[in-house]
Protein backbone atom coordinates (compact mmCIF):
# COMPACT_ATOMS: atom_id res chain seq x y z
CA UNK A 1 0.00 0.00 0.00
CA UNK A 2 1.21 3.54 -0.32
CA UNK A 3 2.47 5.53 2.57
CA UNK A 4 2.37 8.71 3.66
CA UNK A 5 4.12 9.83 7.24
CA UNK A 6 3.57 12.98 9.39
CA UNK A 7 6.72 13.42 11.02
CA UNK A 8 7.40 15.38 14.30
CA UNK A 9 10.61 16.94 14.45
CA UNK A 10 10.71 17.67 17.81
CA UNK A 11 12.09 21.03 18.94
CA UNK A 12 14.38 21.78 17.17
CA UNK A 13 17.39 19.87 14.84
CA UNK A 14 18.63 17.10 15.11
CA UNK A 15 18.68 16.41 19.58
CA UNK A 16 15.15 15.96 19.19
CA UNK A 17 14.27 13.83 16.73
CA UNK A 18 12.92 10.14 17.82
CA UNK A 19 14.20 7.00 16.26
CA UNK A 20 11.24 6.04 15.04
CA UNK A 21 10.60 9.56 13.26
CA UNK A 22 14.14 9.30 12.06
CA UNK A 23 13.17 5.36 10.36
CA UNK A 24 10.29 7.13 8.72
CA UNK A 25 12.46 9.87 7.22
CA UNK A 26 15.39 7.26 6.05
CA UNK A 27 11.79 4.87 4.37
CA UNK A 28 10.47 8.16 2.27
CA UNK A 29 11.28 8.63 -1.16
CA UNK A 30 10.11 12.29 -1.31
CA UNK A 31 10.38 14.80 1.80
CA UNK A 32 7.83 17.58 2.09
CA UNK A 33 8.90 20.47 4.58
CA UNK A 34 9.12 24.09 5.57
CA UNK A 35 11.94 25.46 4.12
CA UNK A 36 13.74 26.15 7.89
CA UNK A 37 13.30 22.73 9.31
CA UNK A 38 14.86 21.06 5.80
CA UNK A 39 17.85 22.67 6.75
CA UNK A 40 18.12 21.39 10.19
CA UNK A 41 17.25 18.16 9.15
CA UNK A 42 20.12 18.07 6.10
CA UNK A 43 22.23 15.29 7.56
CA UNK A 44 19.08 12.87 7.22
CA UNK A 45 17.94 14.31 3.95
CA UNK A 46 20.89 13.49 1.59
CA UNK A 47 19.48 11.70 -1.73
CA UNK A 48 15.87 12.50 -0.91
CA UNK A 49 13.81 14.40 -3.20
CA UNK A 50 13.04 17.50 -1.35
CA UNK A 51 9.59 20.13 -1.61
CA UNK A 52 10.06 23.13 0.38
CA UNK A 53 8.14 26.04 1.10
CA UNK A 54 7.82 28.88 3.25
CA UNK A 55 5.42 30.16 5.77
CA UNK A 56 1.37 30.02 5.47
CA UNK A 57 1.92 27.86 2.07
CA UNK A 58 0.77 24.59 4.88
CA UNK A 59 -2.08 23.39 2.45
CA UNK A 60 0.79 23.63 -0.93
CA UNK A 61 2.80 21.43 1.16
CA UNK A 62 0.05 18.84 2.28
CA UNK A 63 -1.11 18.69 -1.05
CA UNK A 64 1.91 18.35 -2.78
CA UNK A 65 2.35 15.57 0.00
CA UNK A 66 -0.55 13.40 -0.66
CA UNK A 67 -0.09 13.84 -4.95
CA UNK A 68 3.66 12.70 -4.24
CA UNK A 69 2.10 9.43 -2.14
CA UNK A 70 -0.58 8.97 -4.82
CA UNK A 71 2.08 8.28 -7.78
CA UNK A 72 3.24 5.49 -5.39
CA UNK A 73 6.16 7.35 -4.00
CA UNK A 74 6.58 6.87 0.09
CA UNK A 75 6.31 10.28 1.35
CA UNK A 76 6.89 12.13 4.69
CA UNK A 77 6.27 15.94 5.17
CA UNK A 78 7.43 17.24 8.58
CA UNK A 79 5.80 19.17 11.24
CA UNK A 80 8.08 20.75 13.54
CA UNK A 81 7.52 20.18 17.68
CA UNK A 82 4.66 17.57 17.54
CA UNK A 83 2.56 17.66 14.85
CA UNK A 84 -0.62 17.72 16.40
CA UNK A 85 0.18 20.83 18.60
CA UNK A 86 -0.56 23.30 15.89
CA UNK A 87 1.55 21.37 13.63
CA UNK A 88 0.31 19.61 10.28
CA UNK A 89 -1.31 16.25 11.19
CA UNK A 90 -5.02 18.09 11.44
CA UNK A 91 -4.38 19.58 7.90
CA UNK A 92 -3.09 16.37 6.14
CA UNK A 93 -5.85 14.45 8.04
CA UNK A 94 -8.93 16.66 6.82
CA UNK A 95 -7.40 16.92 3.51
CA UNK A 96 -7.09 13.11 3.31
CA UNK A 97 -10.79 12.89 3.95
CA UNK A 98 -11.69 15.42 1.86
CA UNK A 99 -10.64 13.19 -0.75
CA UNK A 100 -11.43 10.23 1.03
CA UNK A 101 -8.33 8.42 -0.27
CA UNK A 102 -7.78 5.76 3.09
CA UNK A 103 -7.79 2.90 1.05
CA UNK A 104 -5.42 3.99 -0.90
CA UNK A 105 -2.92 5.38 0.86
CA UNK A 106 -1.78 4.35 4.46
CA UNK A 107 -1.10 6.53 6.77
CA UNK A 108 1.39 6.65 9.77
CA UNK A 109 2.10 9.96 11.84
CA UNK A 110 4.50 9.79 14.49
CA UNK A 111 4.64 12.26 17.58
CA UNK A 112 7.36 14.74 18.91
CA UNK A 113 8.81 16.87 21.63
CA UNK A 114 6.32 20.11 21.16
CA UNK A 115 7.91 23.36 22.09
CA UNK A 116 6.26 23.57 26.15
CA UNK A 117 8.00 20.28 26.85
CA UNK A 118 11.52 21.57 25.54
CA UNK A 119 11.16 24.84 27.10
CA UNK A 120 9.88 23.70 30.51
CA UNK A 121 12.47 21.36 30.36
CA UNK A 122 15.48 24.22 29.91
CA UNK A 123 14.49 26.19 33.10
CA UNK A 124 14.04 23.74 36.16
CA UNK A 125 10.41 22.18 36.56
CA UNK A 126 7.81 24.90 35.89
CA UNK A 127 5.18 21.79 35.31
CA UNK A 128 4.33 19.40 37.83
CA UNK A 129 0.50 19.93 37.71
CA UNK A 130 -2.35 20.30 35.12
CA UNK A 131 -2.13 22.52 32.53
CA UNK A 132 -3.40 23.62 29.17
CA UNK A 133 -2.15 24.88 26.09
CA UNK A 134 -3.34 27.70 24.00
CA UNK A 135 -2.61 29.24 20.58
CA UNK A 136 -3.22 33.38 20.87
CA UNK A 137 -3.36 32.94 17.21
CA UNK A 138 -6.90 34.09 15.63
CA UNK A 139 -6.60 33.47 12.29
CA UNK A 140 -8.23 30.68 12.88
CA UNK A 141 -9.67 30.35 16.05
CA UNK A 142 -12.41 32.97 17.32
CA UNK A 143 -10.77 35.81 19.50
CA UNK A 144 -13.65 35.93 22.18
CA UNK A 145 -13.02 31.77 22.39
CA UNK A 146 -9.03 32.28 23.24
CA UNK A 147 -9.94 34.87 25.49
CA UNK A 148 -12.34 32.57 27.35
CA UNK A 149 -9.93 29.84 27.48
CA UNK A 150 -7.18 32.42 28.72
CA UNK A 151 -9.86 33.14 31.65
CA UNK A 152 -10.95 29.97 32.48
CA UNK A 153 -7.01 28.77 32.69
CA UNK A 154 -6.47 31.53 34.66
CA UNK A 155 -9.16 31.04 37.16
CA UNK A 156 -8.27 27.37 37.69
CA UNK A 157 -5.00 27.79 38.06
CA UNK A 158 -3.65 25.68 35.56
CA UNK A 159 0.08 26.23 34.25
CA UNK A 160 -0.58 27.91 31.17
CA UNK A 161 1.61 27.53 27.85
CA UNK A 162 0.80 30.18 25.51
CA UNK A 163 1.97 29.08 21.57
CA UNK A 164 1.46 31.90 18.98
CA UNK A 165 1.74 35.27 20.77
CA UNK A 166 1.84 37.85 18.53
CA UNK A 167 3.21 38.82 15.21
CA UNK A 168 3.84 42.49 13.66
CA UNK A 169 0.29 42.05 12.15
CA UNK A 170 -1.52 40.30 15.06
CA UNK A 171 -1.25 42.03 18.65
CA UNK A 172 -4.86 42.15 19.79
CA UNK A 173 -5.20 38.56 21.28
CA UNK A 174 -1.88 39.30 23.02
CA UNK A 175 -3.76 42.56 24.14
CA UNK A 176 -6.46 40.66 25.79
CA UNK A 177 -3.86 38.39 27.67
CA UNK A 178 -2.28 40.71 29.22
CA UNK A 179 -5.87 41.88 30.29
CA UNK A 180 -6.25 39.26 31.75
CA UNK A 181 -2.98 38.48 33.61
CA UNK A 182 -3.81 42.42 35.55
CA UNK A 183 -7.14 40.21 37.22
CA UNK A 184 -4.66 37.46 38.51
CA UNK A 185 -1.86 37.44 41.35
CA UNK A 186 1.26 38.09 39.86
CA UNK A 187 3.18 34.68 38.60
CA UNK A 188 5.97 33.50 37.38
CA UNK A 189 6.63 33.63 33.54
CA UNK A 190 8.74 31.84 31.17
CA UNK A 191 9.65 33.91 27.81
CA UNK A 192 11.32 31.31 25.34
CA UNK A 193 12.42 32.06 21.73
CA UNK A 194 13.53 29.34 19.08
CA UNK A 195 13.76 26.96 22.11
CA UNK A 196 16.12 24.05 21.04
CA UNK A 197 17.65 26.52 18.41
CA UNK A 198 21.45 27.80 18.20
CA UNK A 199 19.64 31.45 18.60
CA UNK A 200 17.90 29.73 21.52
CA UNK A 201 16.79 32.52 24.34
CA UNK A 202 15.13 31.88 27.15
CA UNK A 203 14.05 34.10 30.37
CA UNK A 204 12.59 33.91 34.03
CA UNK A 205 10.44 36.92 34.54
CA UNK A 206 7.16 37.84 36.18
CA UNK A 207 3.49 38.54 34.25
CA UNK A 208 4.00 42.05 36.32
CA UNK A 209 6.65 42.19 34.00
CA UNK A 210 5.35 41.62 30.80
CA UNK A 211 2.07 43.36 31.34
CA UNK A 212 4.84 46.34 31.95
CA UNK A 213 6.25 45.69 28.89
CA UNK A 214 3.17 45.40 26.72
CA UNK A 215 2.69 45.36 22.75
CA UNK A 216 6.14 46.76 22.57
CA UNK A 217 8.06 43.91 24.26
CA UNK A 218 10.01 42.94 21.33
CA UNK A 219 11.02 39.06 23.05
CA UNK A 220 7.27 38.17 22.55
CA UNK A 221 6.87 37.51 18.82
CA UNK A 222 5.74 34.32 16.20
CA UNK A 223 8.97 32.34 17.75
CA UNK A 224 8.27 33.09 20.82
CA UNK A 225 6.53 30.35 23.58
CA UNK A 226 4.96 31.62 26.67
CA UNK A 227 5.27 29.57 30.36
CA UNK A 228 2.87 31.38 32.95
CA UNK A 229 3.37 29.40 36.25
CA UNK A 230 0.44 28.85 38.09
CA UNK A 231 -0.32 30.01 42.12
CA UNK A 232 2.35 27.61 43.34
CA UNK A 233 5.11 27.95 40.94
CA UNK A 234 8.37 29.66 42.61
CA UNK A 235 11.72 30.42 42.31
CA UNK A 236 14.21 28.17 43.40
CA UNK A 237 17.87 28.88 45.08
CA UNK A 238 19.30 28.60 41.59
CA UNK A 239 16.53 31.06 40.15
CA UNK A 240 15.35 28.44 38.25
CA UNK A 241 11.78 27.49 38.03
CA UNK A 242 9.97 24.69 40.26
CA UNK A 243 6.01 24.52 40.29
CA UNK A 244 6.07 21.44 43.39
CA UNK A 245 3.57 18.66 42.83
CA UNK A 246 3.11 18.66 46.77
CA UNK A 247 5.38 15.46 48.17
CA UNK A 248 7.32 17.24 50.65
CA UNK A 249 4.08 18.11 52.38
CA UNK A 250 2.89 14.79 52.86
CA UNK A 251 6.24 13.05 52.71
CA UNK A 252 9.58 13.27 54.20
CA UNK A 253 12.75 13.61 52.49
CA UNK A 254 13.36 10.29 53.14
CA UNK A 255 10.28 9.05 51.81
CA UNK A 256 8.22 8.57 55.30
CA UNK A 257 4.59 9.39 55.65
CA UNK A 258 4.84 12.84 58.00
CA UNK A 259 3.10 12.49 61.24
CA UNK A 260 -0.33 14.26 60.94
CA UNK A 261 -0.06 17.57 63.59
CA UNK B 1 31.09 19.61 38.10
CA UNK B 2 29.20 16.32 39.46
CA UNK B 3 26.42 15.77 37.20
CA UNK B 4 22.39 14.66 37.68
CA UNK B 5 20.68 13.82 34.41
CA UNK B 6 16.73 13.87 34.39
CA UNK B 7 16.12 11.70 30.87
CA UNK B 8 12.61 11.87 29.51
CA UNK B 9 12.50 8.10 27.61
CA UNK B 10 9.72 9.24 25.56
CA UNK B 11 6.00 7.00 25.32
CA UNK B 12 7.50 3.53 25.83
CA UNK B 13 10.61 1.41 24.80
CA UNK B 14 13.30 2.17 22.11
CA UNK B 15 11.47 3.79 19.30
CA UNK B 16 10.88 7.15 21.10
CA UNK B 17 13.59 8.20 23.47
CA UNK B 18 15.35 11.01 21.84
CA UNK B 19 19.10 11.64 20.90
CA UNK B 20 20.01 13.48 23.26
CA UNK B 21 17.86 10.97 26.15
CA UNK B 22 20.42 8.32 24.44
CA UNK B 23 23.25 10.12 25.15
CA UNK B 24 22.52 11.37 28.69
CA UNK B 25 22.19 7.59 29.71
CA UNK B 26 25.40 6.61 27.36
CA UNK B 27 27.01 9.44 29.82
CA UNK B 28 26.20 8.23 32.72
CA UNK B 29 27.85 5.35 35.31
CA UNK B 30 24.57 5.33 37.43
CA UNK B 31 21.15 4.65 35.94
CA UNK B 32 17.78 5.24 38.59
CA UNK B 33 14.81 3.78 37.41
CA UNK B 34 11.24 2.59 37.98
CA UNK B 35 11.92 -1.55 37.25
CA UNK B 36 9.44 -1.66 34.18
CA UNK B 37 11.08 1.11 32.30
CA UNK B 38 14.78 0.03 33.08
CA UNK B 39 13.60 -3.44 31.39
CA UNK B 40 12.57 -1.34 28.09
CA UNK B 41 15.63 0.53 27.76
CA UNK B 42 17.91 -2.59 28.45
CA UNK B 43 20.02 -2.27 25.04
CA UNK B 44 21.10 0.95 26.63
CA UNK B 45 21.94 0.06 29.97
CA UNK B 46 24.55 -2.05 30.01
CA UNK B 47 27.80 -1.72 32.18
CA UNK B 48 25.56 0.81 34.09
CA UNK B 49 24.89 0.65 37.73
CA UNK B 50 21.54 0.29 37.73
CA UNK B 51 19.41 1.23 40.84
CA UNK B 52 15.20 0.20 40.19
CA UNK B 53 12.62 -0.20 42.50
CA UNK B 54 8.97 -0.01 42.06
CA UNK B 55 5.92 2.21 41.39
CA UNK B 56 5.12 4.95 45.15
CA UNK B 57 8.76 4.78 45.73
CA UNK B 58 9.79 8.27 43.40
CA UNK B 59 11.26 9.65 47.01
CA UNK B 60 13.54 6.75 47.71
CA UNK B 61 14.46 7.20 43.54
CA UNK B 62 15.07 10.56 43.59
CA UNK B 63 17.38 10.49 46.93
CA UNK B 64 19.62 7.74 45.62
CA UNK B 65 19.88 9.45 42.36
CA UNK B 66 20.60 12.56 43.77
CA UNK B 67 23.19 10.54 46.77
CA UNK B 68 25.04 8.94 43.81
CA UNK B 69 25.97 12.41 42.09
CA UNK B 70 26.88 13.85 44.85
CA UNK B 71 29.46 10.92 45.18
CA UNK B 72 30.62 11.98 41.96
CA UNK B 73 29.12 9.89 39.56
CA UNK B 74 27.70 10.82 36.90
CA UNK B 75 23.88 10.05 37.13
CA UNK B 76 20.31 9.80 35.61
CA UNK B 77 16.94 8.70 36.35
CA UNK B 78 14.74 7.99 34.30
CA UNK B 79 11.16 9.30 33.83
CA UNK B 80 8.80 7.44 31.24
CA UNK B 81 6.79 10.03 29.03
CA UNK B 82 7.89 13.41 29.89
CA UNK B 83 9.71 14.28 32.96
CA UNK B 84 7.63 17.48 33.48
CA UNK B 85 3.75 15.58 32.62
CA UNK B 86 3.11 13.79 36.10
CA UNK B 87 7.13 12.11 35.97
CA UNK B 88 9.97 12.96 38.17
CA UNK B 89 11.14 16.19 37.41
CA UNK B 90 9.48 18.21 40.08
CA UNK B 91 10.59 15.96 42.72
CA UNK B 92 13.86 15.64 41.66
CA UNK B 93 14.18 20.09 41.80
CA UNK B 94 12.65 20.28 44.91
CA UNK B 95 15.03 17.40 46.59
CA UNK B 96 17.60 19.55 45.24
CA UNK B 97 16.46 22.17 46.42
CA UNK B 98 15.56 21.68 49.77
CA UNK B 99 19.17 20.10 49.93
CA UNK B 100 20.60 23.37 48.46
CA UNK B 101 23.06 21.28 45.94
CA UNK B 102 23.00 23.99 43.13
CA UNK B 103 26.77 24.64 43.89
CA UNK B 104 27.79 20.85 43.81
CA UNK B 105 25.82 19.30 41.15
CA UNK B 106 24.87 20.34 37.66
CA UNK B 107 21.38 19.22 36.42
CA UNK B 108 20.13 18.58 33.31
CA UNK B 109 17.05 17.65 32.14
CA UNK B 110 15.78 16.21 28.99
CA UNK B 111 12.08 16.25 27.56
CA UNK B 112 9.96 13.25 26.17
CA UNK B 113 7.17 12.29 24.36
CA UNK B 114 4.44 12.24 26.76
CA UNK B 115 1.46 9.87 26.62
CA UNK B 116 -1.06 12.09 24.97
CA UNK B 117 0.84 12.94 22.10
CA UNK B 118 1.62 9.12 21.70
CA UNK B 119 -1.66 8.28 21.57
CA UNK B 120 -2.79 11.48 19.56
CA UNK B 121 -0.57 10.39 16.51
CA UNK B 122 -2.19 6.79 16.66
CA UNK B 123 -5.43 7.67 16.13
CA UNK B 124 -5.76 10.08 12.91
CA UNK B 125 -5.50 14.18 14.37
CA UNK B 126 -7.82 14.44 17.63
CA UNK B 127 -5.48 17.71 18.77
CA UNK B 128 -5.59 21.23 16.71
CA UNK B 129 -7.00 23.26 18.96
CA UNK B 130 -6.20 24.28 22.70
CA UNK B 131 -5.95 21.84 25.00
CA UNK B 132 -5.91 21.16 28.85
CA UNK B 133 -4.11 18.04 30.98
CA UNK B 134 -5.05 17.09 34.19
CA UNK B 135 -4.36 14.36 36.21
CA UNK B 136 -7.46 12.51 37.65
CA UNK B 137 -5.09 11.52 41.08
CA UNK B 138 -5.90 13.37 44.19
CA UNK B 139 -3.37 11.68 46.26
CA UNK B 140 -1.26 15.00 46.32
CA UNK B 141 -3.91 17.43 44.58
CA UNK B 142 -7.71 18.71 46.02
CA UNK B 143 -10.07 17.14 44.73
CA UNK B 144 -12.36 19.68 44.08
CA UNK B 145 -9.03 21.78 42.61
CA UNK B 146 -9.67 18.06 39.85
CA UNK B 147 -13.72 18.88 39.64
CA UNK B 148 -13.17 22.30 38.92
CA UNK B 149 -10.58 22.29 36.39
CA UNK B 150 -12.39 19.13 34.33
CA UNK B 151 -15.84 21.78 34.33
CA UNK B 152 -13.45 24.60 33.46
CA UNK B 153 -11.90 22.60 30.46
CA UNK B 154 -15.48 21.03 29.37
CA UNK B 155 -17.46 24.86 29.26
CA UNK B 156 -14.66 26.59 26.89
CA UNK B 157 -14.12 23.76 24.85
CA UNK B 158 -10.71 22.41 25.14
CA UNK B 159 -9.54 19.23 23.81
CA UNK B 160 -9.09 17.20 26.89
CA UNK B 161 -6.36 14.70 27.80
CA UNK B 162 -6.76 12.55 31.49
CA UNK B 163 -3.93 10.89 32.70
CA UNK B 164 -4.24 8.57 36.04
CA UNK B 165 -8.23 8.31 35.84
CA UNK B 166 -8.74 5.89 38.34
CA UNK B 167 -6.93 3.40 40.18
CA UNK B 168 -8.44 0.01 42.14
CA UNK B 169 -8.52 2.35 45.35
CA UNK B 170 -9.19 5.69 44.54
CA UNK B 171 -12.50 6.14 41.97
CA UNK B 172 -13.85 9.26 43.16
CA UNK B 173 -12.62 11.34 40.99
CA UNK B 174 -13.16 9.72 37.72
CA UNK B 175 -16.60 9.34 38.95
CA UNK B 176 -16.89 12.89 39.16
CA UNK B 177 -15.55 13.28 35.88
CA UNK B 178 -17.95 10.92 34.51
CA UNK B 179 -20.71 13.37 36.12
CA UNK B 180 -19.23 16.52 34.51
CA UNK B 181 -19.44 14.31 30.96
CA UNK B 182 -22.88 14.23 31.70
CA UNK B 183 -23.48 17.75 31.41
CA UNK B 184 -21.98 18.61 27.98
CA UNK B 185 -23.28 17.09 24.71
CA UNK B 186 -21.60 13.77 23.37
CA UNK B 187 -18.13 14.31 22.66
CA UNK B 188 -15.70 11.26 20.59
CA UNK B 189 -13.59 9.76 23.81
CA UNK B 190 -10.25 7.68 22.83
CA UNK B 191 -9.34 5.14 25.58
CA UNK B 192 -5.56 4.53 25.58
CA UNK B 193 -3.90 1.84 27.30
CA UNK B 194 -0.34 1.13 27.72
CA UNK B 195 0.61 3.38 24.06
CA UNK B 196 3.72 2.69 22.74
CA UNK B 197 3.84 -0.60 24.32
CA UNK B 198 3.32 -4.37 22.86
CA UNK B 199 0.06 -4.61 25.10
CA UNK B 200 -1.19 -0.88 23.66
CA UNK B 201 -4.85 -1.45 22.98
CA UNK B 202 -6.40 2.15 21.92
CA UNK B 203 -10.45 2.30 21.27
CA UNK B 204 -12.28 5.19 19.87
CA UNK B 205 -15.81 5.67 21.70
CA UNK B 206 -17.91 8.60 22.86
CA UNK B 207 -18.70 10.44 26.26
CA UNK B 208 -21.72 8.59 26.56
CA UNK B 209 -20.17 4.42 26.41
CA UNK B 210 -18.11 6.13 29.14
CA UNK B 211 -20.92 6.89 31.15
CA UNK B 212 -23.05 4.08 30.53
CA UNK B 213 -19.61 1.80 31.64
CA UNK B 214 -19.17 4.01 34.63
CA UNK B 215 -17.00 2.83 37.30
CA UNK B 216 -16.93 -1.00 36.65
CA UNK B 217 -14.90 0.19 33.16
CA UNK B 218 -11.80 -2.10 32.75
CA UNK B 219 -10.46 -0.14 30.38
CA UNK B 220 -10.06 2.74 32.85
CA UNK B 221 -6.99 2.09 35.06
CA UNK B 222 -3.44 3.08 36.52
CA UNK B 223 -2.17 2.59 32.76
CA UNK B 224 -5.13 4.33 31.34
CA UNK B 225 -4.65 7.55 28.44
CA UNK B 226 -8.26 9.67 28.11
CA UNK B 227 -8.60 12.27 25.24
CA UNK B 228 -11.88 13.76 25.10
CA UNK B 229 -12.62 15.84 22.11
CA UNK B 230 -13.75 19.34 21.53
CA UNK B 231 -17.32 20.09 20.24
CA UNK B 232 -16.00 19.96 16.55
CA UNK B 233 -14.07 16.82 17.19
CA UNK B 234 -15.58 14.10 14.68
CA UNK B 235 -14.45 10.72 12.76
CA UNK B 236 -12.93 10.35 9.61
CA UNK B 237 -14.52 8.43 6.46
CA UNK B 238 -11.84 5.26 8.03
CA UNK B 239 -13.36 5.32 11.38
CA UNK B 240 -10.31 7.72 12.73
CA UNK B 241 -10.22 10.83 14.92
CA UNK B 242 -9.87 14.71 13.51
CA UNK B 243 -10.56 17.77 15.15
CA UNK B 244 -10.37 20.02 12.52
CA UNK B 245 -8.12 23.30 12.63
CA UNK B 246 -10.26 25.47 10.46
CA UNK B 247 -8.45 25.54 6.92
CA UNK B 248 -10.80 24.42 5.18
CA UNK B 249 -13.35 26.59 6.07
CA UNK B 250 -11.22 29.91 5.05
CA UNK B 251 -9.12 28.20 2.22
CA UNK B 252 -9.83 25.82 -0.59
CA UNK B 253 -8.12 22.38 -1.50
CA UNK B 254 -5.82 24.13 -3.37
CA UNK B 255 -4.84 26.62 -0.89
CA UNK B 256 -6.61 29.87 -2.34
CA UNK B 257 -8.80 32.01 -0.20
CA UNK B 258 -12.35 31.25 -0.27
CA UNK B 259 -14.45 34.43 -1.88
CA UNK B 260 -16.98 35.77 0.61
CA UNK B 261 -20.56 34.93 0.06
Amino acid sequence: MKRLYIVSSGAGGMDYITPQAQHAIEASEVVVSYTKYAKELAPLLEGKTLYTSGMTHEIERCTHAIACACEGKTTCIISNGDANVFGMATLVVELMDAKNLWEEIELISLPGITAFLATASKVGAPVSQDFAIISLSDRLTDIGLIDKRIRASLACDFVLGIYNPKSKKRTQPYANFLEALTEVDKRIAIVAQNVGRSEECISITTTHDLIAQGLRNDAVGMNTLLIIGNSTTRLTHNAHVLTPRGYLNKYDLSGEHKQKA
